[in-house]
């Protein structure tokens, strides 16, 4: 084999995509040590995401300071790359940014700032990672940012937070800095979520940013009202969109007021990390994921990376940290073979100290295996 | 890939090698229809000893009548061969021949028929597995059915089982059938338990053949009653050799009366099913176990395996229930790679009963891999 492709997702709860890169990287060197090892860690939009991508497209990560949740000033970067630039939400907006968390107050307004200071720099194509957020406030903080206004009763303009999501009277649109309509824009987001009722933002996302059940029911209002007010003014309907309620209602904030597209972060890392031209000269495509199943087959990294490679022809195979016990239709998913890194009776507690070495001895199996019929390999 | 030896051990507790290997045969005819598959069940000396020869070999299944542990008549067979006759003690004095355990009474006098009906045959080389037994006689009932000699106190003979080992005065040996003398032993056997003491027959395996602490004592002392007269009367040290206590003590009368040689099944499998001509021309060897540890290598299927195919420079994989997290030298043990079937944190009750389908997946994957590699295969 002279060159392969890693590119897994993350084992969740157990290891970051470029983690798992870099156990197969070095599983694959110590049995081919002439082998190129192309490493491309998937991002799902959350936390690492910006990271994700500078790992496999190299690019610049461009500082940038914005203000977080609660407007205490973070410094931050995201990515540039040679067509389009890739923002995380989480890393200014993001829960883990907060030492005591705040439902109603956290706003997405460094979002904006970011995003401007990316369309400033002269990015036409923004992929916005979103995940991992401290805020419930429908994105409309980071469109305040970016030029949008919110009037409250007495037509005095305020930048809303989950906190005064009700007290929007009216939207006015037409103030937002031009160069977002020169722009496009892509959210990343791999959860299908609506902006509000029992499956949106605030009643499933809400309770794990501190909200209470009361103010769980608050904040579904406010975006309720949000949703009603951005039909009213902008005639966008974003009651229903999927994603929608992803990042506290910032998915369909984005898809309001930027007319941002929603798509999932394996579908998002195949067409922008160049993975078709660069797996063409493979010999084979590695992919990988915390558990393969029947229920989530749509957004599974593993499925996104088998029906590429089987298109192009080069062998995929997956190595996953469990398989649905039963599920073996894995040349449906277009992947040549599937193994899983479990490798005897024992809890997922047990198991999750051995994923690496686990990883890397099925690894060197396989590849092991190859070498007995291609020696000169 | 044109052939391939399937060459697998029982999964304990879940499948028997012959099962292992029609579920593995199975998975390689759905990738590779024209493929030749060889099957080889591995034997360890207990029940299904005889049926593993017949499978691998072809052979001629011989009926034979002979005393069951009780001295009820039992129609059992033996496998006749070019070369040998594999003969099956658990056939005549099996414990699951019994309705209710006889530990102090169940004799291996069928035992001794049945290795006299294969002498008038002709046969001259007799592999004899012993396991599953219920007798603790030290192989006194097999001796005396083959002319061997025990007197009591008072000068007259019997055939002793445990209940009377202990009235054992002397034994005369030169009345032995001699045919016994014109024949070669092999007695297969997968455990080194010594005949006498706390790791003896009568302490270890004793209870599962009905034996209360009392009895066992009881058996024990008969057992080392005998290995002294033996040693006075024979010449023969049965003490300490490993494996003397496998079978209530057959494997060491084995040793004692017929001069019998004490061998691995994976050994015996190897040297007499023709392995080593059979994989000659083999593009894969395909081995299998329950689980692989460090603790038990010397004895394991996978190991022997691994061995004998390096040495033939085919590439040999193993297919395991469960491996002991951690382990991962198996290019050591002379396999090219080692795969475990056990696809998810569960416990070993959940996963048992998805090892065939997991078994097949595994295979099916290798081979759907190779297939990628080699289309014109």
């Amino acid at each position: 084999m002279k060159r392969i492709i890693v590119i897994p997702d993350s084992y969740k709860g157990s290891l970051s995509s470029a983690e798992v890169c870099s156990v197969i990287q070095r599983a694959i060197l110590d049995e081919l040590p002439q082998c190129e090892v192309i490493c491309i860690p998937v991002a799902d939009g959350g936390e690492g995401t910006t990271d994700a991508f500078l790992t496999a497209l190299g690019g610049e990560k461009i500082p940038c300071k914005c203000s977080g949740p609660l407007g205490k000033p973070v410094q931050t970067y995201y990515g540039g790359f040679d067509r389009f630039a890739v923002l995380e939400m989480a890393s200014c907006a993001g829960l883990t940014l907060l030492e005591e968390k705040a439902p109603l107050d956290a706003s997405t307004f460094g979002v904006g700032e970011q995003i401007l200071h990316a369309l400033q720099r002269g990015y036409r194509k923004l992929i916005i990672g979103i995940g991992g957020s401290a805020t419930t406030d429908g994105g409309c903080g980071m469109a305040s940012a970016l030029g949008v206004k919110f009037f409250d009763d007495h037509g005095n303009s305020f930048s809303p937070t989950g906190r005064s999501l009700k007290n929007i009277k009216s939207i006015d649109i037409s103030t937002i800095n031009p160069l977002v309509k020169e722009a496009e824009f892509i959210t990343m987001c791999d959860i299908s979520n609506p902006l509000y009722g029992k499956n949106g933002a605030a009643y499933i996302f809400g309770p794990q940013k501190g909200a209470d059940p009361d103010t769980v029911r608050f904040l579904d209002e406010g975006l309720c009202h949000l949703a009603k007010i951005i039909e009213r003014d902008l005639g966008t309907d974003i009651s229903h969109i999927p994603g929608g309620g992803a990042a506290g209602g910032l998915g369909a904030g984005l898809y309001a007021f930027l007319q941002s597209k929603i798509q999932m972060g394996i579908d998002t890392v195949l067409e922008y990390t160049d993975f078709r031209s660069k797996a063409q000269n493979a010999d084979l495509v590695i992919t990988g994921e915390g558990r393969l199943d029947h229920q989530t087959l749509s957004g599974k990294v593993a499925c996104g990376v088998g029906k590429a490679s089987s298109a192009l022809g080069i062998p995929a195979i997956a190595i996953v940290g469990s398989v649905e016990p039963g599920f073996h239709n894995f040349s449906d998913l277009g992947l040549t073979a599937v193994f899983d890194t479990v490798t005897a009776p024992m809890s997922l507690e047990e198991a999750l100290p051995y994923t690496e070495e686990n990883i890397a001895a099925t690894v060197r199996s396989i590849l092991h295996l190859y070498r007995a019929y291609h020696p000169h390999h």
